[in-house]
């Protein structure tokens, strides 16, 4: 094993995960680390935030993907540093030497400088801020439930969403969706009927990266589900129960509500900085890595980037950052890997082969533009969710989401309304 | 809606609940309150604790269970006070005007005066503490997993189990089991089958309220799974990472370990020192409340006590707190409510009607004493297994927890073994 070229992986994302896949079986011995002890399925993460799925139905620990794998090796640890000349990683438990790094440690939210915001507004990036989302939406009900002003009532099942991109989209849809058709029985006083969301976008319409048409579509789809729709609106504050937004034309607005999220910019995390301290890399203003033409770093031919925080450009413009991107990069850092290791070759460059994208807005409802066709409605909405099965990861999870999904549809139901509060031990 | 007799339920776990569903349909306006959103199917929270169900598959939303059911109102809130001669409730949110009150508060897990204990010790006796409890089994693991002296990685693999009544029994028997069969395969360097897992007990066997034969199956069972017990020993201290015991012999001795859980002693909730003191009913020494035989308190037949709160004698002993003794007592109370209300009769006196009472140990494992027969082994586990799937409440949680068995018999994976910090926003 001690003879094997050792790879290092940091990151357990789409793209840490589908590099360590291409080594299995292979005479490498990797270890992957991850701050989680799981694999996180992010694009059905606002499911766990409207109560539609567990946490468990989207998470599989990564030591469950390897275990049968046994030159793959996991560890739960928080990579602090890299030193490229020792080829050695540093971590909070110790320290991983490595003849080939790929460091895969993706994006989180990023407030634009306000970081109290993040407080009042979670995102949708991690199981922890999708099950506080949760608790906030439902305790607003429960809260509305016991109002009698109307208007502290009205304020009460108001919610706002930062972004319009796929998650903001999502997110408002299955707000918007779970009030109407889940909450209604449920409530004698308040009324889910009579819930607002707000749907806050800088830019001139919502989903920005997708064809104008599908845009149009998808606006017209959350008007029909009763998401208030505000294109060309900047956020000025966030507090605990309001938002002051601004319209292009400069009017201010305060909104008063009962939970804010956020799902508008991200950022890299905090290692592209390491990165470039230790090995002179450029990085572009959103902090991304500037990597060559295979997803090295210029110069040092052993260390790979790839996912969310990699600068690669396609036909002049940034690959987004998405699952699809992030899984072929790490495949391709992989098999560049294993190229040099085992048949001393040069590694390729990287091609990114795009299917297109997609975004689900509600029940039967979404938008997909697979490059040679558009889709919206039922039909995209049918390949969204196959799509969304096929890469779950794990048979356990796709059978139970599965059997989820198909219950709520004909239901309407939502089985996972919990308020689970953080603190242990507070009772009485 | 004014004109029909209000009843005030406080608590939706089994006293509560059932007293709830013995008013659907009948000419009373009742309203549930309860701290939590949801009721919780203790007797399988165990599961959650060793992750091998989710939340969500044991909880089931107060307000879903009676979201058809009109003259029954649901309230999230904590009740802080009662005013028996204005016939008022007061909770965090306001006030609640009754004419019948039933209280089913339940019990907490009680230190015996060491509340220190509390913290590092969590009791099995709410979502917030059986998801600690994973995180710190888990998390043993992964640390393990990365420590190379071999005194400190044992340390790591051995969790204490304080109290050996079924919550405790099961307890042990479910981690020693995950131990062997589910994690065994996934770690390189730490072992799983070198997990101690300690049950300490102050009396001198297993299952005090058992018959002694099913406690000596009990215990052959769990010596099987490789669970130590210890009999005739006493708790002197709890720290993070250690416990000193003492045994009858006046031996003592530290182990120590990653977790230790509680599943000793429990104490009634704080209501029933204010019936106390607004009513002057009579608490014995663990707390619970002296009713009268129709379960009202002495000189308020408007007010009933139920589940883990009461001290109601059968045959010379105090009935134990287990889900049959509050829900029969709930639906009494219900009904005793229903008789002066609606057929303007004096209430009867509560007959518990006992069934018995089992405990599993592990796959394939349990004992059941049903008063006529006494079972233990796969008979005791079938029996355990169907029953435990009846009272689960919501078909869909029925189902999905029927599935989540089956795949864990037959694959012995357990599907949710993630880490979930509670804390927010931590990352990087």
């Amino acid at each position: 094993m001690t003879d094997q070229p050792r790879v290092v992986i940091v990151g357990g994302g789409f793209g840490g995960l589908y590099a360590a896949k291409a080594f299995r079986k292979q005479a490498v011995h990797v270890t992957l680390i991850d701050k989680q002890n799981y694999h996180l399925f992010l694009p059905l993460l606002y499911q766990v935030a409207i109560a539609g799925l567990s946490p468990a139905d989207i998470a599989t620990p990564l030591r469950e993907i390897f275990n049968r794998d046994k030159n793959i090796r996991t560890i739960m640890g928080t990579v602090t540093d890299v030193d490229p000349e020792r080829k050695l990683v540093y971590y909070n438990r110790g320290e991983l030497p490595y003849d080939a790094l790929i460091v895969a440690t993706g994006a989180v939210y990023h407030y634009f400088g306000n970081d109290t915001w993040a407080y009042h507004a979670p995102g949708m990036d991690g199981l922890e801020s999708a099950l506080e989302i949760r608790r906030q939406i439902l305790d607003a009900y429960e809260q509305a439930e016991q109002e009698s002003d109307p208007v502290r009532q009205a304020a009460l099942m108001t919610f706002v969403v930062v972004g319009a991109g796929p998650t903001g989209v999502e997110l408002a849809g299955a707000i918007a969706e779970m009030a109407r058709h889940t909450l209604t029985e449920d409530f004698r006083i308040a009324n889910p009927n009579q819930t607002r969301v707000i749907l806050v976008e800088m830019l001139d319409r919502v989903l920005p990266p997708f064809p104008v048409e599908l845009s149009h579509k998808a606006q017209q789809s959350l008007a029909e589900l009763g998401v208030t729709v505000r294109t060309n609106t900047k956020v000025l504050h966030i507090a605990e129960d309001h938002v002051v937004v601004e319209s292009k034309d400069q009017e201010k607005e305060t909104i008063h509500c009962a939970a804010t999220m956020w799902a508008a910019g991200v950022k890299t995390s905090g290692l592209t900085k390491v990165l470039q301290e230790r090995t002179g890399v450029q990085l572009d203003r959103a902090g991304r890595v500037h990597v060559a033409p295979d997803l090295s770093i210029p110069n040092y031919p052993d260390i790979f980037v790839v996912g969310d925080i990699v600068h690669f450009e396609k036909d002049g413009k940034v690959l987004p950052g998405l699952a699809p991107v992030a899984m072929q990069q790490g495949e391709h850092a992989a098999a560049a890997c294993l190229c040099r290791f085992i048949h001393g070759q040069p590694s390729l460059a990287f091609h990114y082969q795009d299917r297109g994208m997609m975004a689900t807005i509600g029940r039967a409802s979404a938008v997909a533009d697979l490059r040679l066709v558009k889709l919206s409605g039922l039909p995209a909405w049918l390949i969204w969710l196959f799509i969304h099965l096929m890469y779950l990861v794990g048979f356990r999870n796709r059978l139970i989401v599965f059997l989820q999904w198909t219950w709520n549809y004909f239901t309407f139901r939502r089985g996972v309304r919990l308020i689970v509060d953080r603190r242990v031990g507070a009772r009485d």
